[in-house]
């Protein structure tokens, strides 16, 4: 059975990337800047992965940057594409490897400003378009939050940000496998990805810098990844991102649909028991159930899943510090006390029904005792 | 037969490093940061791969960093250690994840003093001293060069540093497994490692930064260590390099006497031979030979070794542009007609004195044709 229901934490691997990892570890090793054939079996393995890469999200392998995940990403993103003088916007929700950045591009001399979701999770694109100035330079948007899987406008805020001549970057770690990512709708200059959300291994990410968007390097050493992310390439892992990254596009419209059918049956579930339950945010993608259970005991509650092996989340992981609470739904205007009783249920496409019906069983269980 | 001679370029994963990949790649991948079982088990991988680093460099857990490899070391040693007015030393010869760093710092405001080294491809202690001012915040000197081999006095510099109130750190990428790293001598404050040059994964790196030491962040995300390197935990390859770093260390000595041995063979078989050479660089280490075939026809000669399956090096892979002429060869003043046949042999613990053997039959070969 899978009791494991965060995989907005993280995925385990896919069992057909796992075969590739075991096997290519052993036979491929040659460094990809080497000029003799041990190093050009692993530079074709990079290449061939970025194309994999660059079908799955409809764009050229040559707007593919492979970086070691997405919070290295975001930072070089949010790093390379700002300068001194310039504006940026953001959300109030993001992910803490963009929130956190902050701070340092402030001391840069770089101007912030924060725009606060909606009371639903949801960034408003008249909000974003409010914030523009003729010093704007960049604004990031999450595409899908990571705590209550809510789906923001990407495409209606990149085309405002195109209008007006600035650059749009956002966070879509949460979003591969679970919505379709096609880059040639929308405006969007830059995008972070991360292996670990969709059945790849930790320790690999993408960025996607479209074809013609100049960001500064960040970083420095050997020059590779077009100078953005220098050291020795991760050949294993690209390779198998690029494998994860094909897999899930090949599989996309059936595991949607059958995520939605989870989901469905949850909350159908939930709602045939007298369990009280309130789910933050609307507009949220299947899969991600960010729950407020009115009579759960907060901390004990997801201590006794734990204690039977069932893994769900207070908060993001990535927050390092569930216990703080979830600085989303305090974003959100959620009271305190709710807060504490908000955990986040993920799962995907290697779940059943009877892996959510025995979840379900539990939480009722824990929540009477 | 191993015909794989660019061992300073890349090493293949050792056997049980990789049965570690392959077993805890399907069982482990929590997400460190989170609280159930499924994360705990991945926390405990990592803090055990730290104690195992620790172990064998001889320093405390707690001063262990696991990056994404050595560049990235190396950057967040520099950027994270200097700020606006300071003062920076190094050498000309460094690793470009060094070198190109300092562009970088100049425009930050920090002042540079480029150290060559000597015609033997040593850095001379006194000549650090010498430049040591009452800004200088930095010195960094690699341990062991990456193209010709030679070992630095890092113990020696290191106490010039400390006397001086003056921070060190050294890039030991290439001296992890070929040397003793004990950091209860000399002072060092801060050393870089990468686990793909001591039989790890790609994809996985150290920083050592000795407690006490502050150098603040210079990447953003959930905090991940101690705010130095964040991102998800790459939990795998943190166990792999953990795993490498005790397989290096507990056979260091005979792996040791293993490569002298088959570097001695190597060049007895040389002098035996009529072909003339010239090793560049004194007090190197065993199995790093930097050779001028002076018989040789340059590119050809490494294309006819390649064709029959073996790969030596011209130059360093990192410079990802062997065809550009080995940086460091300039900097010991060797002439550019010489610089043209030279050649990085680089061999290690996996190889035998047949393999040697093999390798220089074919070099005498592919001379003389």
């Amino acid at each position: 059975m899978n009791k494991y229901f965060d995989i907005c934490a993280t995925t385990p691997i896919d069992a057909r990337v796992l075969s590739f990892l075991n096997e290519e570890s052993k036979n491929v090793f040659g460094n990809p800047s080497s000029i003799h054939g041990f190093g050009q079996k692993s530079k074709a393995i990079i290449e061939r992965a970025r194309i994999n890469v660059a079908k799955s999200i409809n764009c050229s392998p040559s707007e593919i940057i492979f970086t070691c995940g997405g919070s290295m990403s975001n930072n070089i993103a949010l790093m390379g594409a700002l300068k001194k003088g310039d504006h940026f916007i953001t959300s109030s929700y993001e992910h803490p490897a963009i929130l956190n950045v902050i701070p340092f591009l402030k001391r840069n001399g770089i101007n912030i400003s924060l725009i606060r979701p909606n009371k639903d999770g949801i960034v408003d694109p008249s909000n974003v378009k409010n914030e523009i100035n003729s010093k704007t330079r960049l604004v990031s948007i999450m595409h899908i939050n990571n705590e209550i899987g809510t789906i923001n406008p990407i495409d209606e805020i990149s085309s405002i940000t195109k209008e007006e001549g600035v650059l749009f970057h956002t966070d879509a770690v949460q979003a591969m496998g679970k919505v379709v990512i096609d880059m040639q709708k929308g405006d969007i200059d830059l995008m972070s990805l991360s292996g670990h959300k969709f059945y790849a291994p930790k320790g690999i990410g993408i960025l996607y810098v479209k074809d013609g968007t100049h960001i500064k390097p960040t970083l420095f050493g050997g020059g590779q990844e077009s100078d953005l992310f220098p050291g020795t390439e991760n050949i294993i892992n690209i390779g198998a991102i690029g494998l994860a990254a094909q897999i899930c596009h090949e599989n996309l419209d059936s595991n949607i649909s059958k995520i939605k059918e989870l989901d469905d049956y949850f909350i159908e579930l939930l709602n045939g028991s007298n369990i009280e339950y309130v789910i933050n945010g609307l507009n949220r993608v299947p899969g991600v159930i960010n729950l407020s259970l009115l009579n759960a005991k907060s901390s004990a509650f997801i201590i006794n899943l734990d204690r039977k092996g069932f893994a769900i989340s207070a908060g993001s992981a990535c927050a390092s510090g569930a216990s703080k609470g979830s600085h989303t739904l305090r974003e959100l205007g959620i009271k305190s006390q709710l807060m504490d009783k908000s955990y986040r249920i993920s799962f995907g496409k290697l779940h059943s029904k009877k892996d959510i019906k025995s979840l379900f069983e539990l939480i009722k269980k824990s929540i009477k005792n």
